[in-house]
């Protein structure tokens, strides 16, 4: 045996985005492309491609992922190395997935290929080999790895309001927070500051903006 | 070109155990193998070699620390995928490397292999590859991301008294701690439990003995 080799080495990337689902609660959708070719032709799959033996390995998946979602995060972080003998029937293959968490202005601004399709992460379809596993996985993370400072910044910007900071929380943890108790919960975070601006455009009284201190630790914390 | 081929995938492991230096203060120290062939021939490297291509690779990873150090934890945790076009002079090398924490019974109890020699973690020699950087990024990910209850119970076992519990934040953090602030400060951790017992084989007062509350939990972090 060639050492080392015989192995087909992959990338992909879970892309979260927060928005609407069908009953307008914000939720956590990804996007998937359909497989072209055997095997699992047809079905959903992350984006991703075999890695060319001399790009590196998270250029790669924010190339492959430019190139079906046409999104550009700024960063793509390592996720995990899924490489089970038997993920793909026909070779090993080693997928070594990135992720990155995205506003909703970047998928709007993005200019998407063909086919690609975005679904509610908790009701994925039937994906392609074990990419429900990572998803499942990646969920898993972002529920109790990742500090909320980073998520609130990735899919809402700098400044938010309490509500909208709400959203976050529900749609990452799948299910409604009473607004009285998290409202006074989040009173008690010390990084959370009062921007002493509200957000425009709103009729009424307007909502305080608020922000996370020390957001470039937070930053440093998600990269590494 | 062949599609994700051409690139070789290996497996290495950072094992961190806790014991004494030469001036008796307790400290982490990781094994490493000299190089048996070009590049880096006689170099220090981390534990593992190539991905067979039917062996999973944690058990790949198992395996191969197995076989230089004698060690067998009772888990090998994903660490991080390193695989930088130019980290190996001679082909491009995709190295998924995993890590575990021992304690100093599993380290005395094992039978290693002719030529293991460990070193203190923060004064490594020139190692082979990018083992330096993968060495630090694994102290890193100990120092910030991992739960102390989980550390205590790989380098301690279950019960362990205060003094040991400040020795395994000492090697962790590399600096010494005021002894009665490490006191006053773990007495406010809820999930910290006296076990009513003491520290058998003591002149003295023989100090009490805690355990960490649901540590089903705390392994399950870092299993994840």
């Amino acid at each position: 045996m060639a050492q080392g080799a015989k192995i087909r080495m992959a990338v992909s990337t879970v892309i979260f985005a927060m928005r609407p689902n069908k009953d307008d609660v914000p939720c956590l959708w990804t996007p998937f492309v359909p497989r072209t070719r055997e095997p699992d032709l047809n079905k959903w799959a992350l984006p991703g491609g075999w890695l060319p033996v001399d790009e590196e390995l998270e250029t790669a998946a924010a190339r492959t992922l430019a190139e079906t979602t046409g999104l550009h995060p700024s960063y793509v972080e390592q996720l995990y190395t899924f490489g089970q003998v038997d993920r793909s029937p026909t070779a090993r293959v080693i997928s070594v997935v990135y992720w990155a968490l995205v506003r909703a202005d970047e998928v709007a601004a993005a200019i998407p290929g063909d086919n690609v399709q975005w679904f509610p992460a908790d009701h994925l379809p039937e994906l392609a080999f074990d990419h429900n596993d990572i998803v499942e996985y990646a969920l898993e993370r972002l529920r109790t790895k990742v500090e909320y400072a980073d998520i609130a910044h990735s899919f809402l910007g700098e400044k938010f309001t309490i509500s909208q900071l709400r959203s976050v929380h529900e749609a990452v943890l799948g299910h409604k927070l009473d607004a009285a108790n998290f409202r006074r919960s989040v009173a008690t975070i010390p990084e959370l500051i009062d921007t002493g601006e509200v957000l425009t455009g709103t009729p009424h009284r307007p909502p305080k903006l608020f922000r996370y201190k020390n957001l470039k630790q937070a930053y440093y914390d998600l990269n590494h």
